[in-house]
């Protein structure tokens, strides 16, 4: 599987992922599914994605993609705003649908492939979009600043207990870093080496962009802390007397 | 959905279950999803269900029939230890799926009901089974001492940190409704009342057996202390400098 949430705060934006994929439990591997489309000076944007890696690694190559007979650059540079973004994403799922979904359906596998795109655009606020298998797309709000895809279970209730829109950003990084922490403890088909990408707002470039590993010592840091601060308020907390 | 937990530790067992069932949101209602099975002297079980409820009332009214053509009493209170009790639980399924499965199949529902199985009979130690749709079933270990049933992912991380087999019982009945409490904030297909049940090792009758609703004031000082107290926590915890 996969886990990825992107996070949407006043002052900008948390995007992290995992890098395992598998098919089945005796082919596990290791594949980012993060990608940063970045142009100085008006727009930088991060897009993760869950599902069918053919189909999502299909998408990805056709956005980067030179539109036919144009020596433009890819579609995704020349959109206007944030929700034009979304729309350049899920017009490319939906070409990628029209060219594999049959013949992903003649062998019995459903088309799935779902994006998280968050970023900025020159004239915009930063916004965040969940993309859907069928091009859709929905947008965070203040009640909601936050999309996950993937194993998102297990790493929710933290982020719907702590995160509101006005977390600062190492809040946020924070955060996501739990949560994908809780996702990793219980679930192996998630993994590391994660990517995080911070972007503050109005910057239209990537404000940190790293790749972190098990030995990462502020990840290894929250890894022990958080589990063993968890405890403790866990045996503070008093026992029913029942 | 549903959520139950049934917790395993050397001093007996934690049974905790919601009371939510849905079919579709439009169709929410309330119904308890566990039965006790109580012989004074020689055995105390708990049942607990998931899945379709069409399919778990049936087997639990059969579980409940005398053996046709015979004045003893039912088979679950007959079998000689845990692990034929299990099996007395997966036969009744198994004589439901032979009366159903082939109904639901061509409404295009799949047979879908899962138990967990928890209690103690005399010259035994209490174990726990989790007994699957098909009528098979696993019990717990030393190294997983737990399972859940339903809505499980939102409520695991919990567990996997806090619990062993030497947890105490007060401390396992306290995580088993942190991890509800977890569970229902992240899904609203799961809800109160809960039905909670504690047997105490050798007692061989329920030492505890209460339905908690959202004015409980116990697991109303969990629900406030532990989300104040994860956001203390998280707070504490240094922000990156990335």
């Amino acid at each position: 599987m996969t886990y990825c949430v992107g996070l949407l705060v006043d002052t900008g934006l948390v995007m992290l992922s995992d890098s395992r994929t598998n098919a089945g439990v005796d082919q596990i591997n290791t594949f980012r599914k993060m990608w940063t489309f970045q142009q100085a000076i008006d727009r930088v944007l991060v897009l993760m994605s869950a599902g069918n890696l053919a189909i999502t690694q299909a998408v990805v190559n056709l956005l980067q993609e030179t539109p036919e007979g144009s020596d433009e650059r890819p579609l995704i540079y020349q959109a206007s705003n944030m929700f034009n973004a979304a729309r350049v994403v899920g017009d490319a799922l939906r070409a990628i649908h029209e060219r594999d979904a049959e013949s992903l359906k003649e062998q019995g596998h459903e088309f799935n492939g779902t994006f998280i795109l968050g970023g900025q655009i020159k004239g915009e606020e930063p916004r965040l979009f969940h993309i859907y298998s069928a091009g859709n797309f929905i947008e965070s709000s203040v009640d909601t600043p936050y999309f996950q895809i993937g194993e998102s279970k297990y790493g929710k209730p933290i982020i719907d207990r702590v995160i509101t829109r006005s977390s600062s950003l190492p809040q946020a990084a924070k955060c996501a870093l739990v949560s994908m922490d809780s996702t990793i403890r219980s679930n192996l088909s998630v993994g590391a080496p994660l990517d995080l990408a911070i972007i503050r707002r109005d910057e239209f470039k990537l404000a940190t962009h790293i790749s972190i590993d098990m030995d990462n010592e502020y990840f290894k840091m929250i890894r022990t802390h958080w589990g063993f601060a968890l405890k403790e308020v866990f045996s503070e907390l008093p026992n029913p007397n029942w």
